[in-house]
């Protein structure tokens, strides 16, 4: 278990009984009860330097602090509807720049139903900007814990992308730093391809269309987003679920990008899958059956689906690759152990 | 105009209308149409050396996050039910730090009816705690813009400790610091009178009762907490209701620990009244025949009420003290733009 992991099953630990709480800390967002229905809430913080890049745009920021937070309510099944924002910032920035911030927040949550509200300004050494978001179910709850064994391991998108693009953000900043051109090429690494691995990081694509549909149609019996690595979330969603997931590495979506940039770093494309953080695709788990619509589910949400796996009685994460299997229900960032 | 007020109108100007949205940005919370009724939520983010001292207490960090935020919806007139917690902090500080500071947070919380439901970690240079919390109304909504000419201005407890108790604390670090004693005397001040204006700035008493009293029974007019100084505050909540304020110095409540510290400094406390913030008092407007029931709600809420002056047409906040008038409307600290 992650140090994150435990840190929250402490703080549960040390949580009253309270009536009203449907879902308590644990899972991607938290549920209460309100009035005529369930509220589905979630927070993320993101911190200069951990979980954005020095020197990153405001307003990408702030796209980005919204979209980390769609994508909790997107794996839960739920619909934003409002969120606060909060900016931390060394105010000799000037008020333009948590401006940015906020017109980035904005813009993107309008693309996903989700209205600023409120917020709060404070003056910090770092850069911290903490969205709080809240909406409704589309349709059941979508947990961690409804898996069972028999049935299949779901993904979204082209993970791995985030990593691959973390990695050449770092280069560039490097690059700038000591006076190169805004924009370099990356030898062997076609300019579409940075482009894309850029983008998948720094602006990542919540799948909220996705989320929603599975929860409407109550076809996933589980789902997670993918935010710190295939291997540590898929452990999560095993241990919520008290099951085993084994995941077929050859199933496992490689995008052009992706396998370009591995190629050139010498590298397994699945480690970059398996490990890397920030990608915000959904895996979630559904009986065999329902893959008839997968087809015109993913054409609506505008995002490919892949079956990577089972899921099997036991506990844990295996990778099978060739003839070897490993556990990875533990390997991939953490946000609470490793500053990047 | 304070560059934070300022601010906010700007972020104002960027929102699209929104159909549910009761009240936006601008006012102690926000307020959105639940599908029975509004939901009232507020966030507030706490910075290491700006919002509370270098060193402090993990567990009183947790209970301050909680207080401002409980002292927010008070000033609506809403009743907190839940919040959400991210803690950014050095992960060098190990799992205990940020543990005693959701401890702080969830023991806090409880005394008010708001539990904790979700959270998020992070690594930080610098210790951030962000709360957002949210609940419903007890009565009718109290916003900063319903004051009328005619009407009186009303101040609860005893302002003006906090920002006594802050300079005392910075003393004591400076003297920890240099290797002093853990509690030192401050010359001609008595202990009690220590302690109280110290807990008075680490530890503020939102006026959660008083806020749901005046809104239940539709005594209120309009309201806001001081969080940034009587002036400031009082400037704001002058400037949304279109009105001016007169404050007669004379009438200000200055405690007999408040007392002692501006004679010692050689200071005038009421200066430390309108500059000060950390207060969380509530500041309130209501016509004088409210005034009847005042000495039952004060007893019932736990704190003293006082009517320290009169809404009249105009602008601004006008202190009374002998024959001078001042200005104070723009007085007071400012989060924007002063680091502490």
């Amino acid at each position: 278990m992650k140090p994150e992991d435990r840190f929250v099953e402490k703080v549960r630990a040390l949580l009253p009984q309270r009536e009203g709480v449907i879902l308590g800390p644990g899972d991607d967002a938290a549920v209460v009860a309100g009035s005529s229905g369930p509220i589905v809430a979630t927070t993320d913080m993101l911190v200069e330097s951990v979980d954005f890049l020095a020197g990153e745009e405001p307003d990408v920021i702030g796209r980005r602090a919204v979209a980390v937070n769609v994508s909790d309510l997107a794996a839960m099944g739920a619909l934003p509807s409002w969120f606060l924002l909060s900016i931390g910032f060394p105010t000799a920035r000037g008020e333009d720049f948590p401006l940015a911030i906020a017109r980035g927040a904005i813009a993107r949550g309008d693309q996903f139903g989700a209205s600023l509200v409120g917020g709060d300004l404070s003056n910090a050494a770092v850069i911290v900007v903490s969205v709080a978001m809240w909406g409704n179910p589309a349709g059941n709850l979508m947990t961690r814990d409804g898996a069972s064994p028999g049935e299949l391991l779901y993904l979204s998108g082209d993970p791995g992308r985030a990593a691959a693009g973390l990695r050449l953000a770092r280069r560039l900043e490097e690059f700038s730093r000591h006076g190169g051109a805004a924009t370099p090429r990356f030898s062997g690494l076609s300019t579409p391809h940075v482009e894309e691995l850029l983008r998948a990081y720094r602006d990542p694509e919540p799948r909220l269309a996705l989320g929603s549909r599975l929860a409407r149609e109550a076809i996933a019996t589980a789902a997670i987003d993918v935010s710190d690595g295939l291997g540590v979330d898929a452990g999560r969603l095993a241990r919520a679920s008290g099951v085993r997931l084994e995941i077929d590495a050859l199933a496992l979506p490689v995008s052009a990008s992706l396998r370009a940039f591995a190629q050139i770093e010498g590298e397994d494309p699945v480690d970059l899958i398996v490990n890397g953080g920030d990608d915000y695709e959904l895996l979630f788990c559904a009986p065999e059956s329902a893959e008839e619509g997968f087809e015109e589910i993913a054409g609506e949400s505008g995002v490919a689906l892949w079956r990577i796996g089972r899921v099997v009685p036991g506990s844990g994460v295996i990778l099978r690759q060739g003839r070897n299997e490993r556990e990875i229900g533990d390997a991939g960032h953490d946000h609470f152990e490793t500053p990047r």
